[in-house]
């Protein structure tokens, strides 16, 4: 038997194989943290089914293991290269095969841009709702891969709720079609349930079938600032109390507004120490939005008075806040949701971790369905590490954790366990709850090949 | 070994075990029509989690099966009973054991029933948004187990998309936690949305949080009579277009009509041989309802244009009709779904069907997520039955499944295979898919003791 590459080159086109030191180590890993750094041994760029089942098939014989990729825009290590694995990036395939207007679904493969999706919907008053704040670059597959979220969630649901049917290649190479083409149906198990949010452990995504909500005709924004981030935080519970569902409630923190001003030569942080972002949409954006307004200056905010021309600018400098910066080894962004009524809690127990570990913290919230994404950091010193400081740096990150686990929260909202948060995974999940899901990965993977180490 | 009721007697209290005739026969079925009549060994009444496991473990031990059951309201025969079974009757864990009105989330135990549920978050001006035409009587367990829908889903969403986490008793009778108290999370697989829709065959679901919806303040209700089916089904298609997002749009073709006239003395079908209902909530109702009448008076509907009251009471009389008839051998119900733009096509189909078979046929929807739910009987001539019509009835059920996957549908759109749409399931899904789903059972169900011979 020849080497994998061999293999591989018998199965795909010469430019659909990158064996170059440059590629490897760019396709090695995505945007979360690196702990265990590992070049793959090649990259592969499959442009169809048929050439990712003989990958697979190539693999399984080999028993070499196969990292599925998107863009590699997860911050959870999803993507990130194992020992002995090749990478398997599915962004060739970026075909929209069908739009339905009528049907409101999309049948589309993996590798379709999520803002290329929404592009083409919005031909036809459609939309696709889950908007990860990477929906520029992020691929449709690799939001379906972590079960992907975004700002417009606590309104329109997140990545499952918008996936109707998969075609998946399994471990061994063959091909199955999951779920229904229409909307509703519960025909046998929802293994495309079990699929979305997998991270490439149970089999590779190749083709997708979505249904597309309908593209609101209007949105207002309002904008709110708030003397502390607390306060804004109470705005969150305000909004909820008076049963209005924004489209969008996005809540920013001092250290964020610090960060956008620098950026953008705003002057944010000089008009609050907290700001919350609402979007209202559809038929009844403009009446929800009144009420949004009234009930955040009862809570003490100064609120946009003007069109929301400003706020809807805001919203767009929230939006592609990332990008900007990448976590690394000094700079841990995370993923937590607490339960809604815990926000004010939450925020005060983040406040104080960070003040005891000494390191920096800056925090955006989808707040809308409470779900945090704290960022704690230390400075760079230099070449020579502060030891110490790193050791502050997860003892915070450890600490956020504990108190979110404590009232109700969970480790990831929406980016992934991946690779890099499974040390907390056992802290959320008893050992027998994560037996079963090992159980289900040896049903699907016997030979453990496919995205060994991630997600559970 | 005692017998099972002598086990069941050592772990339950003598109100909790029924092994009366008259309780057996009554247990033994629910509303589907019966395959293959079976008597339960015993009926239980557990009335906490302990008593739950304490029953699974006595029928793991002695090989008997188990048969959950909330109401008995399911049309699938999910619960009929099976050959040395018992029935295990979930009524009494009926206490809803949090409602959180921050949070927006309600814990409840499956004996709930969804209207009481819905009747306590209403006071805090919110609700349980899955509404099965059995909301008065079905439990939240039931509509887990069954992953139930109703009429607002096109809008709202289905069971699973309402439930964040679950405590269920394993076939060893162990008890485990999935999913989450957050409205978001991605910790590991989706064992939450497995289990919604298993009808009891993978666990026995003992406690469910669910996330609740707001309210709406404001909610307008149009009628819209049509000269025949196919017009209406095309109205379906003409909202969507003009992308309004109805929380209702239920349609019912002649045979309903007149059937309803029949029970309450109305006069719809001098109205119209078919009726569209359109109900649009929200602070955009009012605007939604107006584009609504104006794209169905398009399409050659007569609407209703006083005030919305007589249309809220046919939405009424729509949540009602079922109850007044059970489906048996001469009369089946169904529940497929297609993609909504061969709404139009499929009912035509379904006339046709009715018209070759020389069956009778009528047709409610919930049109907005293209499930339909036809019915087909036949007259009962006495005592004597007319075989020839019997195969005439299952050929017209036949018939109008294949028409229905030919054009991308489903088999069941929100009731559940059951038992009763077992011998169609094999044309929805390839031998592979249903493999790799008992194998799933196989894991979680090892000596096959959950509800045998349902769903999959």
């Amino acid at each position: 038997m020849g080497s994998i590459v061999d293999e591989l080159e018998a199965v795909l086109g010469p430019s659909q194989l990158d064996v170059s030191e440059v590629s490897l180590r760019r396709y090695a890993v995505d945007q979360a943290p690196v702990i265990d750094f590992q070049l793959p041994v090649a990259v592969v760029f499959p442009e169809t089914v048929a050439e990712v089942q003989a990958v697979v098939k190539a693999c399984a014989d080999s028993g070499v293991a196969i990292v599925p990729r998107g863009a590699g825009t997860g911050v959870s290590g999803g993507a990130h290269a194992t020992r002995n694995c090749i990478v398997l990036s599915l962004e060739r395939m970026d075909r929209i095969l069908a739009l339905n207007p009528d049907d409101e679904t999309a049948v589309v493969e993996p590798g379709v841009v999520n803002a290329a999706l929404n592009e083409a919907a919005a031909e036809h008053g459609l939309m696709y709702a889950p908007d990860p704040a990477s929906f520029r670059s992020s691929t449709i597959g690799g939001n379906v891969a972590t079960n992907a979220g975004g700002l417009r969630c606590a309104k329109y649901g997140v990545t499952r709720d918008s996936v109707l049917a998969l075609d998946v290649v399994l471990a061994d190479g063959s091909l199955i079609h999951t779920g229904h083409q229409t909307f509703k149906g519960v025909a046998g198990y929802d293994l495309t349930g079990l699929f979305v949010g997998s991270e490439g452990t149970l089999g590779i995504v190749v083709g997708i079938t979505v249904r597309l909500k309908y593209l609101p005709r209007e949105v207002h924004t309002v904008a709110a600032f708030y003397p502390d981030f607390r306060t804004a935080a109470a705005g969150v519970l305000a909004v909820g109390k008076a049963r209005v569902q924004p489209a969008i409630m996005e809540l920013l923190d001092g250290g964020t507004l610090t960060q956008l001003d620098d950026i953008h030569g705003s002057d944010l942080s000089a008009r609050g120490r907290s700001l919350l972002l609402v979007q209202t949409d559809g038929f009844g954006a403009a009446a929800e939005a009144d009420v949004v307004r009234h009930v955040l200056r009862e809570g003490g905010a100064t609120v946009t008075t003007e069109a929301s021309a400003e706020a809807e600018r805001l919203v767009e400098l929230r939006r592609h806040s990332r990008g900007t910066e990448v976590d690394d080894e000094y700079r841990v962004g995370e993923d937590v949701a607490v339960p809604r009524s815990r926000l004010v809690d939450y925020v005060a127990a983040l406040e104080a971790v960070g003040a005891a570990q000494q390191v920096h913290l800056k925090v955006v919230a989808h707040a809308g369905d409470g779900n945090l994404h704290p960022t704690f950091w230390i400075d760079r010193q230099g070449p020579a590490i502060d030891a110490g400081a790193m050791d502050r740096l997860q003892a915070a990150l450890d600490e956020s954790i504990t108190a979110a686990l404590a009232m109700g929260g969970t480790i990831t909202g929406e980016h992934g366990v991946g690779q890099y948060k499974l040390r907390w995974l056992g802290q959320e999940q008893p050992e027998q709850v994560r037996q079963l899901q090992r159980r289900i990965k040896d049903l699907f993977d016997p030979e453990g090949i496919l995205n060994p180490g991630k997600a559970i």
